[in-house]
């Protein structure tokens, strides 16, 4: 017997070191033969040099030691001729398949070795190879992918066309944690098929989530390995063994992401953002200009720091001294808004870095959207030579409230509070400085990315995470420039605040209509699915939402638990509101004896009890007080959701009094627990709902849906971020 | 040979007229024997009758006999030996598989035969069966269920045990249209399998709809087949055979539905609606009484009709005089509103059939909904006994307003239209009433339904589908008790008006609290879903959404074509616009290079032509007015979305008045499309969105996804009612 791969095994090798140097050097005589793929045998090496099980095989020179193989391997085996003189092996008679006893591998062995030897009389014949093969189990797919954005992902499905046909398959940022990769077990749709459904075997999960984990390390510790298919994998009760490998390669050298360390963006943002100077390079006197609104912005926003306009002649504007250029003004300027047209920004920038400014705020167009790629390029280029951070271009600039900064040409916003938001585009800018003002959302900041010829949104997550005044995050955007770089600042921040995402282009259509407004790739949406998620981050499915959740989710506090309690006086709404948790991945408590029945002390006897607790239309406010009272005081409830029906009896400001004097009264006690309410009613109801929201109860007219998802993104972030056990 | 079944042959005996009296006779067998399921035999019988091509199988009784079968059959075949006497074939060697020529099966047949000599030499043999195999194609499973509220359901999916997990299933009532079968094809999430991919051959769709609709008719024309499964059926390109049949029958006697005819539905539900007399039973002048609000609500709400206040002892009620019953007034009395105690009402029911009344609502609680079934029982004996259709119990009573009818104790509402609405719940009742005051949406009519203890959804949708001052019905409910009525009613209703339906319960949460309010059983969500569509029916994800509709689509032009058009001043809305479009099924339209160079003209050289027009932020209003009117004036463009972006240049209400000069401009040349906005900007685009949805334009401010879903509700109705293409 020679050749008997001793790794490879049904449980695989877990818990061994990989052999790196192994694959270092296959891959370098790759590199050295200028290929682009690895052959099978050379894939059967990377993965034993990883511990990846792959079959066994052996090649055996006589009947006795291929029987001997074949047994210690386990049957089915398959025999095929070894031989430099054969090329066609099937047409030789050189290939036997599905070999189930020891004597019939004896026997084939004979009879291969006579069929070659008819076929070829002078062929060369070196023996018998014996391999191991897999039947049973379940086919899945393990793969690895380099993403433009993301990098190395590993990737997890089933196999089989119906699956393809379904494209049920899940993706992760490579290196895996086994934690992600069991996750991926759990990521896929049919995932069922691998707890044994109908008599079969559950799989073994930690063979399959270590094989997961290996291929995700391989990938990384191996950037050349640019994809990876282990396809299929067959996985059984015992273990997974991956019946072929392909993998492609790319030596060619990959571009250094340019990326400022974590305190130099620290320091930067923080000049930018809280600055002591601001200079308004274009300012005007002149109504109607944008260097005129941006000066108007600042002075009448309350900004108490010093502003310098820069104008070629003007010796003042808006009462303030003006100067012909930044070098001009005495002392440190920390951040300039640019505010000339685009073809002069990059002599302005040259002079800001001569100045050291640490940011410049480049609102004009004009640049890669318009097609002017190059001037784009300078101005990067100009931005990294004088270590100038670059906002935009093509922005409407930046709210900072608690320095009432209002860097930007468009209204005026003094909704001061803890949410800080940014958008790509200008209009959903807009759209959020609206809703902001109109629900009377508490915003830190609002920042516009534009072009994001420099700073991306994660500069503006490391600065959030550090600023007091923010405690929620939320960012529309169409790409992301550097997604590995944003996956690993925001796995950091989601464990502190919440962030919410909007990616738009989710969809072919729309990914379409992204890349003709930005001329950027817009990702494979499962990707930013699957890699948002791993991050902790909350994906919101649609602009009102992402503003819905900004708004809701800091007035929340934090669940301590996954149990869900609707406490309603509209059977019809507890109904939907049920439909809603579901829908959004909440768990409505079980509702344990005890509790019913103390439930049961304050409804009628008809209500409903259990969950949803149904108190019915016609109660006075005592039994909302008391059956609120009672969720909040026990323990086992984490969360509630009300459900209001307006009625004489209790009409809406009575029912939003009342509840928030048990909340109070809660509060008193130390006890705190998400509450959102849904209120159906005449058109009072709004005023009520606005009264619960501005104390802290998010509350919504006219919707069963919106309060539900809104708790159930305060849950997304607090389970992503480890909150809830 | 013997036995042969010739009406079996792999593309199927299409268009043969089914021999019910065959099945009959079959089913009168089993009834006679007292079984409650078919034998495999008995399934093959029912599937000849009907035209179902099922495995060609035929006695031989020599070798030679055997192998000219097999030929004629196509081969593979299986063997079995016929013998009384041989109860274990496979012990005895009586079983052969997989027989791919005459020559094999010659040599089976002896083989067989030996092999049953040898287990038992005096068995009586018969002969050997030959029974055509079947392989390849794709398996699907085509089964007929009879669901509580539907009845007969056909269904189709994919076999094997993924699709199960995944639960791909797809319904339709049976009997099923050529159409309804094809469009199940095209209605399971795994459909492309069934077009052919990887290179595997498409199925022949014509032979699977035609067995779908077989089925379909087959338990249609025998109301006992409660359950059938052909399962697998072998799909291949060139016809669709079952390889099993499994028949469930129950032959107990159904109870006959009450049903009156639409004639009679229409007349009663006239006199409802439109009653020149209505009987206040319970009337009161005591301030806080249910009976007191019904009065003033009448009153107040301008109603022009006779009032007449029933009071045992009071002479004048509110002005009106009062009578102790209702057959003391003098003339007819088209309807009565109840608002006695549960335990009075039965009583008052009896003296309103003695007065030939057409109508009572009953507004108190107190009958099935708290467990008094019994009591709900006998109003609804004593209602069927004198003709009188009763409305609830446990409702707020309905407003019908081209009459200023508001025969409800909620609060009075004049804010007139055409949509009619209904709800199953109070607070939901209540919530359309406060969103349609504060949306200013205009309505016909709001009908509480309750415990449906008579009156019914099909009901409402007889009486509007005739009603002129209605154009849309949006209805909320958490069952159907006669969903079979319904689905025929609606299937008629929609091709005429859209119907919109929120069904509460959709979830296995949602549909126990459904049943712990209304003690209603909730139907399989999938069910209501596929029927809904079958029926033309606009199903609302959720509350909002549903009155979104209702607000909406009877707004809305109904379009001529699929194409639609994205016109956006912010490339970020258009993105999100795009996302929107394709989760809710738009068309995108492809842009035709003579309308995007017509486009051009208009845009500066750096906007996006194509699909969406991206005019860019910075444009003044002649250019929205000159593209909006080119996509208007287009013959190829079939509806518009505008994205808007607030800017200095063109203010909020200056777009919105440019947009509703074009559209004036159109629609006096006859130009009408369906058109909706998203307005991104400060608050004054909240007074923009209002000013064009009044006039039309269904507009909303800092939402992308609203004006879509409402654009897309409008456009599944044009498609149900077969009004585009």
């Amino acid at each position: 017997m020679q050749d008997t791969k001793t790794t490879a095994g049904a449980s695989g090798p877990r818990g061994s070191k990989p052999d790196r140097a192994a694959v270092r050097k296959l891959l370098d005589s790759v590199r050295a033969q200028g290929r682009a793929s690895l052959t099978a045998p050379e894939g059967k090496q990377v993965c034993d040099a990883y511990g990846i099980p792959v079959p066994q095989e052996a090649v055996a020179a006589t009947a006795a030691e291929a029987a001997k193989c074949a047994s210690a391997m386990g049957f089915p085996v398959a025999l095929k001729i070894v031989s430099p003189d054969i090329l066609h092996k099937t047409e030789a008679g050189g290939v036997l398949l599905d070999l189930k006893s020891a004597e019939a591998v004896a026997a084939g062995y004979e009879r291969i070795v006579a069929n070659a030897r008819q076929y070829q009389a002078d062929a060369k014949i070196l023996g018998v190879q014996v391999q191991q093969m897999l039947t049973g189990g379940q086919e899945v797919i393990i793969g690895a992918v380099t993403d433009g954005s993301f990098g190395k992902l590993v990737a997890f499905g089933l196999g089989g066309i119906l699956v393809e046909v379904l494209k049920d398959v899940t993706f992760r940022l490579a290196p895996a944690s086994e934690a992600d990769a069991l996750s991926m077990l759990d990521g896929i749709q049919a995932a069922e098929m691998l707890r044994g459904v109908r008599g079969g075997e559950a799989v073994d999960r930690t063979a399959l989530a270590g094989l997961i984990v290996r291929v995700s390390e391989l990938v990384s510790d191996f950037p050349e390995i640019t994809e990876l298919d282990l396809n299929p994998v067959f996985a059984t009760a015992k273990g997974a063994i991956a019946a072929d490998v392909r993998i492609v390669v790319d030596f060619a050298e990959q571009p250094e992401r340019y990326r400022p360390s974590e305190a130099e963006i620290l320091k930067a943002m923080t000049r930018i953002m809280k600055p002591a100077t601001v200079a308004v390079i274009g300012a005007s006197a002149e109504e109607g200009k944008i260097g005129n609104s941006v000066m108007k912005n600042l002075i009448n926003g309350g900004y108490k720091g010093r502003i310098c306009p820069i104008h070629p002649k003007a010796a003042e504007i808006m009462g303030r001294k003006a100067y012909p250029s930044v070098k001009d003004v005495p002392g440190d300027i920390d951040v300039a808004v640019v505010t000339i047209p685009a073809k002069f920004v990059a002599q302005a920038l040259v002079e800001c870095g001569e100045k050291g400014i640490a940011g410049a705020v480049l609102i004009p167009s004009g640049f890669a959207e318009t097609g002017n790629v190059e001037g784009q390029q300078e101005i990067q280029q100009i931005g990294r030579k004088y270590n100038i951070r670059l906002m935009g271009p093509n922005i409407y600039g930046f709210y900072y409230l608690p320095e009432n900064l209002c860097a930007t040409f468009c209204t005026p916003f003094d909704v001061r509070g803890h949410a800080a938001l940014s958008s790509q585009s200008g209009g959903i800018g807009m759209a959020i400085v609206g809703f902001s003002r109109s629900a009377k959302m508490g915003v830190s900041a609002i920042v516009g990315l534009g072009n994001k010829s420099d700073l991306d949104e994660d500069d503006l997550l490391t600065f959030f995470e550090h600023d007091d005044n923010t405690s929620i995050i939320a960012m529309h955007l169409e790409d992301l420039k550097d997604g590995r770089s944003f996956a690993e600042v925001a796995s950091r921040v989601t464990r502190k605040k919440p962030v919410v995402v909007l990616k738009a282009g989710r969809t072919a259509a729309g990914a379409k209509a992204a890349s003709s407004h930005t001329a950027a790739l817009a990702g494979n949406d499962k990707i930013y699915d699957d890699v948002l998620r791993q991050c902790g981050v909350i994906r919101a499915p649609g602009l009102r939402d992402m503003l819905e959740y900004a708004r809701g989710v800091p007035v929340l506090p934090t669940p301590k638990g996954e149990n869900v309690l609707i406490l309603t006086g509209a059977g019809g709404s507890g109904v939907l509101l049920s439909d809603a948790c579901v829908d959004n991945g909440l768990n409505l408590m079980t509702m344990p004896p005890d509790l019913d029945a103390a439930f049961r002390k304050f409804i009628p006897p008809f209500g409903a009890a259990g969950n949803p607790v149904d108190i019915t239309g016609g109660e006075p406010p005592t039994t909302y007080q008391k059956t609120l009272r009672l969720a909040l005081e026990d323990d086992r409830i984490h969360a509630v959701i009300l459900g209001y029906w307006h009625t004489i009896v209790t009409p809406p400001m009575v029912f939003a009094r009342v509840v928030l004097e048990v909340v109070e009264e809660m509060r008193a006690k130390g006890i705190t627990k998400p509450i959102v309410a849904s209120l159906a009613g005449d058109v009072e109801v709004e005023q009520a709902s606005e009264h619960l929201y501005a104390n802290g109860i998010p509350a919504y007219p006219y919707t069963t849906e919106t309060p539900v998802t809104v708790l159930a993104a305060k849950y997304k972030w607090a389970r992503g971020a480890g909150l809830i056990r």
